[in-house]
């Protein structure tokens, strides 16, 4: 067989340099009411001024700011107050007054508003205390979009701020990147989807991953599961490269005499691209290959490793698909609990899940320890910090990068 | 009328102290496969340990480790290959092994299992050239999750990765809180639901709240919008409280004349509690109501002083409902980009959205100018300093928490 199973692993810039070449994106228009999380595929400019005309800032009585100059406590100013409904009139002229709601428009000739509570009402008259600054509680047009404007970039992603303004600036269908399907695939005939097979593993892996896919901007799909038979596996895999933008199998992608994946995805057509490998570890196992121009993402079985092979591969690869400049994660500088030696792997970049505690006004990373199979370590966890190649020693108190998983809401 | 539209601002420690004590929390039992994101309301006790028995960190052979004491480079030990399956044996004896997958049970006798990368196969037999400790490579029962040990915490929020525990844990039904019901109600003649009434606004405040409430464990419930007819806006606050464990309107509540929301509130019932005006600006108008149980929120119409009301008072109030132990927003320090003198409402907290930047090593944030009617300033903004009561200024390079909006994932 020409394609060996064997690890040559790449750096993590390598594989991000490669992954910038394959991510498509695609585009697609949509409803603004449908646009939240969404990444602009275009930038937007108004074609309106928001407001659109000089509109009252409170509920008070428009004026002349001339009419108010010699306006004091000791010497009030009288300005008759004109009912504009009722009399058909759009304008006020000297010496008179019309309420104005907040963000209506000014009435023609007026170019300021007093606030209700600022004066006083006697009869028909309102009686002014201090004198009015032009323009004082008005909202000019345009001052908060001016036609013509770039309000927001292509890679944005729209916030319920965002949407608020789209839809005042009357957008009602914007153009999007399209979210990419991300088909998941669980190898391994230990595993089952029936909760009464108790002999059997239920396939909780990919539940965790439909989360992650969702949380980040990807549809997940669930293929279903395929034990450890590569002709099984084969079919799966065809069946999901019809359906999917990118496909990710779990399980099954090492060494062992069990594991077909690598040999099945390679099996199917000449790949256009394959990365056996990544120089991280947990994670190192986690290898790429693509076939018809669609990724195929093998990730590894356990949970630290899977979740190294998310961040790092399949997270930047939906990100960069869904049209993000960068891949992003957040990230949080905090001071390392205690000294932390880490000999293994040296060549390689090593994760270490990391609880954060908040101490006097320090941000502490504290390491969590248990190895790659373990659920419980991710469970405590934070999020993770990402040690260089060749570094055998992280000291206390020396400050690292922490890459935040999702639900750290306080700190 | 007993109930004055006037305010009597309340400070927001003691809004908050008040909030605690009307915010109800109730629980329901659900399926661990909806459970994501939601709170857990009971402590989670595993009934097993993971992994159940002893079993492989790697694709492997099983040995037992005292059998390779001698092994080294120059003198290899030769164990021969037992098939469990064919020979129907479940152990391995002296001088044996057998090869296990990756999360498998090792044979009994076994206590440690050598990567397949690590041996030669010599016919029936493997050769190892280094000795095993005992249980190298071998993940122990009970190390991930001890039977008994408590493994989640009510009031913890439940992540991709937690989901995943529940699962191996069989826990397939979990008691969360209820996610309460925040139906919303907008106000003023001017509002519209209809794209093609083009001399009306489109009713877009009530979108934005309702992804708010969603995206922070609410059940947003859109009851439309109503004109400023203070008998109309009753009706529809009872129709509301009747379907919602919070009612919220938006805009009409503060003292112009056609703000008849507060005179509505407070003529339904007799209040529980009253909070009219809380002492933030923007965001002052913002009042509180408790009928028959159930919270009322009035927020301000502007955008900036919905926000605020939507940040300071209805976020806390659902994120008590939903059983957080504190209401949560994420936070982060920054440095001030330029001096800032903020004079007006000096007894309140003044609000101010900014910008964050990244400068250096540096995280700048950045006031952004704008009155609190102008949705531009929310939409440049990643989050918002709050400035306590009675200070005037703000030095450059001063140390501020900017409370963050969603949406900034990488800084």
């Amino acid at each position: 067989m020409w394609l060996s199973k064997k690890f040559k692993y790449v750096s993590l810039e390598e594989v991000h340099q490669l992954i910038k070449n394959i991510a498509r994106e695609s585009k697609e228009t949509i409803s603004v009411f449908q646009a939240y999380n969404r990444v602009l595929a275009e930038n937007i400019i108004s074609d309106i001024n928001l407001p659109p005309n000089d509109v009252s800032h409170v509920d008070g009585y428009a004026v002349k700011a001339e009419d108010t100059l010699q306006a004091s406590i000791s010497n009030p100013v009288l300005l008759k107050i004109v009912n504009l409904n009722k009399e058909h009139r759009d304008k006020i002229d000297i010496k008179e007054t019309a309420y104005v709601s907040t963000g209506h428009t000014l009435p023609i000739g007026a170019n300021a508003v007093i606030p209700v509570e600022s004066v006083k009402i006697k009869g028909d008259f309102i009686e002014i205390y201090h004198h009015m600054q032009p323009y004082e509680n008005v909202t000019r047009t345009g001052s908060d979009v001016k036609k013509g404007d770039i309000i927001f970039r292509a890679g944005h992603i729209l916030r319920a701020q965002d949407i608020k303004l789209l839809i005042d600036m009357k957008k009602w269908h914007i153009k999007c990147f399209k979210k990419p399907v991300v088909a998941l695939i669980s190898t391994g005939s230990e595993l089952t989807r029936q909760i009464e097979e108790t002999d059997k593993k239920f396939d909780s892996s990919k539940i965790m991953l439909s989360i992650l896919i969702k949380e980040n901007g990807g549809i997940p799909l669930d293929m279903g599961l395929v034990p450890d038979d590569i002709n099984m596996i084969k079919e799966l895999l065809k069946k999901g490269l019809k359906k999917a933008d990118i496909l990710v199998t779990i399980g099954g992608a090492s060494l062992g005499e069990k594991d077909y994946v690598w040999e099945a995805i390679n099996s199917l057509d000449t790949p256009e691209l394959i990365i056996r490998g990544i120089k991280v570890q947990p994670g190192r196992v986690t290898s790429l290959s693509v076939i018809n121009n669609k990724p195929i993402v093998a990730l590894p079985g356990h949970i630290q490793s899977t979740l190294a092979g998310f961040y790092l591969v399949l997270l930047p690869l939906i990100h960069l698909m869904i049209g993000l400049p960068e891949p992003y994660c957040l990230k949080l500088k905090a001071k390392m609990s205690q000294r932390m030696v880490v000999k293994e792997f040296l060549p390689f970049k090593r994760i270490r899940f990391v609880k954060i505690i908040k101490r006097d006004n320090d941000i502490i990373s504290e390491p969590i320890i248990g190895d790659s199979s373990l659920t419980s370590v991710t469970v405590k966890a934070d999020g993770f910090i990402i040690i260089p190649e060749n570094k055998e020693i992280i000291e206390q108190n020396e400050k690292v990068d922490v890459y935040l998983l999702k639900g750290l809401y306080s700190y």
